[in-house]
């Protein structure tokens, strides 16, 4: 608890933008100026997910944090919550501070909150990542449970329904964008994993979610988005289709998304807090 | 005629050979071993056509060419000839000295060629690019002009064909490799150059097509290509599926690339000479 990792800076530029996007699907209507504002470095606009790539580097300092005596193997991504301060521009610098803020016994396994603030050179603060990291086998050691998870889906109908086809290389695409986990590329790798084949990231799943909230609830106005809370519930394979449920409540869109082909969870308890204008 | 351009220098690694290769539609079958090794860095190769990637930045320096007045939208991609003189690194670095060494009347227009020759640091001879470049409006000239193409399709049904579909975004992907001419993105721009929407690039094409040689025809075997030349006869609309003919000759693979929905061509008079070993 409180254990800080080192400092980690990053910058991007239009090329890691759009290749990010791309590595969610955008363009596949190449010709929709709304798809083109994310894929074509006029008038380039950055989708507010953006923020956990600049971040991901400074995540490797986890395995020599003293007193995280862990087996690697065992680690899932539980859950995500980015807090976004400013538009994230197309190119830009940060430096990231991180610490271990929460550690909670869920029983089967130990919930480790990781919190990454990044900040421009200028000392503005532009984003801030709670990575929840559930660790199998960790838990059991008499600690508090922690809270509940939040953002239930409303039991009604869903306001807005949409469909993202996902590629069957597009785990390949995104992962050029800094998660080389071999879990998403090599299908010996996955096997050992317990998967028939790699699975998509669910970092992907979680950036295609959040640009069908923008673009279905929000007219595509990536500036909306103030926070964005997901849970990891299940995984995707590449190719499979994610239906994204929303919600509109007070000032939030709740969302859920499930895979078309299987029926099953991919993200819950998720939530995008939209800014206060 | 002779004149050089500023030497340029590149360098590359795994990533921007997967996101070459992804550019071209590698990795749709993703846990199929010969896709893998186009897009995974674990055991990766090198597709020969990729040498036309480091060599690209160089010709920016054609604008500054003395005596090379010319207005730039009057310039088509006609004819591209690689030369592979020992394979391809996954990660390499190449200076690249480039001048013109042709330039023949046509009539409608001049043809110039530029050659590029790329060295790596230790002074070996890597590979050389022919650019052949179609100046509309610069002809009658009085000047000679120049063999007429070679490699024509043999008059007899093709030993191999295979169908290559293309992705809606894949210019827009394929774009990240270096080419950011609009005319690839950009709706308004390719208006302006008279096409309904943006075009695919020609060495996008040139690209599936030397891939779909490779793995349907020396299987997957990119070591063996000595050479390619090939000549652009037509545009491709991204989505569009490329139709690879291919003929075995003496050493060598003939080809042409027709689309599949308008049954247009595509790349003409081009051959694969094979590596003898």
């Amino acid at each position: 608890m409180g254990a800080q990792l080192p400092a980690g800076a990053a910058s991007w530029g239009p090329d890691d933008v759009i290749l990010y996007h791309l590595g969610l699907g955008a363009g596949a209507a190449p010709t929709d100026p709304n798809e083109l504002a994310y894929t074509y470095e006029r008038d380039l606009k950055v989708l507010p997910s953006f923020a956990v790539i600049p971040v991901f580097g400074a995540l490797a300092g986890l395995g020599g944090l003293d007193g995280f005596d862990v087996n690697f193997a065992m680690l899932l991504h539980g859950e995500q919550d980015i807090e976004i301060h400013a538009p994230i521009p197309v190119a830009g610098e940060v430096s990231t501070t991180s610490r271990i803020t929460d550690v909670f016994d869920k029983g089967k396994g130990a919930l480790v909150v990781l919190e990454a603030t990044s900040t421009t050179p200028d000392g503005e603060e532009l984003f801030v990542n709670r990575f929840s990291l559930f660790i199998r086998g960790e838990g059991d050691f008499g600690g508090e449970s922690g809270p509940a998870p939040g953002n239930p889906a409303p039991d009604r109908a869903p306001d807005v329904e949409v469909e993202r086809p996902t590629l069957a290389q597009q785990a390949l695409l995104y992962r050029l964008s800094g998660d080389k986990n071999p879990l998403h590329a090599d299908p010996e790798f996955a096997e050992l994993g317990g998967f028939d084949r790699p699975i998509l990231h669910g970092l992907c799943s979680f950036g295609i979610a959040c640009k069908a909230v923008v673009d279905a609830s929000l007219g595509g106005d990536v500036e909306q988005v103030a926070r964005y809370q997901a849970r990891f519930a299940g995984v995707v394979f590449p190719g499979e289709t994610l239906v994204v449920r929303q919600w509109r409540e007070n000032g939030r869109i709740v969302l859920d998304v499930q895979t078309k082909e299987r029926g099953t969870p991919v993200i819950s308890n998720a939530a995008i807090t939209l800014r206060s204008i």
